[in-house]
């Protein structure tokens, strides 16, 4: 490996955008050596979904996998990056034009990666999958799907079908990823969740290596 | 990258080993489609040492370097995992046979490994860095270096030493690393930590893939 990889993952501070009616975030420094502590350490509190995330199916499929049983696969790999033109939601028909392939791992570059959305106070008015585009990637078989926002569903609309849709067709979801610099293009992608057991979620950290073709 | 991957990373749920006095893990879902909600969502506090994780200096180093500083450089490229035969410690004269180069990600396989730790109770007695041998490898300029327990330093010696040694020499540390069935020798390490601004340590997951040599 070369040193060329780029960190798509939001900085967690409190202050952060989060999703409406989520548990907050909190940082507690327990021990402090500007206090005398022999070290410093900190402790969190946090929902698992909070900025650079993963989804597991049991978030919105009842009975379903929990994160521990996450295949390195799911987002370990090479991965295309897709800029969406529609500055509302993605939909079926936009992606009709990209040819997408089974077992293919995708994220998508909307236009909410025009602004610095990690600083902002959160936008419900985020390009979302809509359910159509969902269903269409589960009819294409894709291994995963990442997008530059929250949630993959919209805020307003397509939350629970969106979700569904896709974690019902064992598709993993990456969420909070942060593409403002990214290019559409192959990239290889190593996108890794906290190994959270029984947890339909996890914060995970994500980078991307642009894949040079001869 | 093929899918040769192998998951070194702990298992977070309650009931893990944490070190004695830090806070505890707690995992609560704040939602639950089992009592009829429309997902299910997890909130959990923890302390940022818990399992697989990595230090920052300011960990131990007053006004120092904290998490979302990290290089992704330190923990994601090649890495060396050498076996330690010392039953007690790693000290320095055991790794004066292993021609230890500057820039290095060195993992060291102990005896820690040779029991499946992360079900077991916290052991106050696991194979540490001695400071001799932390001041070696500092010496040696190593880029990072990972263990197989939750801690560097020893739990009845050298804890500041240790950490001082690596930390204030510009060594990232990585914490908690599972190695049980991983061999000696040369591999490809991913080892992400979240991105948590102004912490001095973070939660992490990291994988290790060998390197075939023609």
């Amino acid at each position: 490996m070369d040193s060329n990889w780029i960190d798509i993952s939001t900085p967690v501070h409190p202050g952060m955008p989060l999703w409406p009616g989520d548990p907050g975030l909190n940082f507690t420094r327990v021990m402090d050596q500007e206090s005398g502590d022999i070290c410093t350490l900190t402790q969190a509190s946090l929902s698992a979904h909070t900025g650079t995330h993963m989804d597991a199916p049991l978030h919105f499929v009842r009975k379903s996998a929990t994160m521990e049983s996450w295949p390195i696969e799911a987002t370990v790999g090479p991965a295309r990056v897709i800029r969406i033109a529609n500055p509302t939601a993605i939909h079926r028909d936009e992606l009709l034009q990209h040819s997408i392939q089974p077992g293919e791992r995708i994220l998508f570059r909307t236009a909410n990666s025009d602004r610095d959305w990690g600083k902002l106070p959160f936008d419900e008015n985020f390009v979302f999958i809509a359910k159509d585009a969902a269903e269409y990637l589960a009819e294409c078989g894709i291994r995963s799907v990442g997008v530059d926002y929250l949630s993959v569903g919209g805020f307003h609309q397509d939350i629970v079908e969106t979700h569904v849709a896709l974690l019902g067709n064992g598709i993993w979801i990456m969420e909070g990823l942060v593409l403002n610099a990214i290019e559409p293009g192959d990239y290889e992608l190593v996108c890794l969740p906290l190994k959270w057991v029984n947890a339909e979620g996890a914060p995970s950290r994500a980078i991307l290596r642009r894949v040079v073709t001869a």
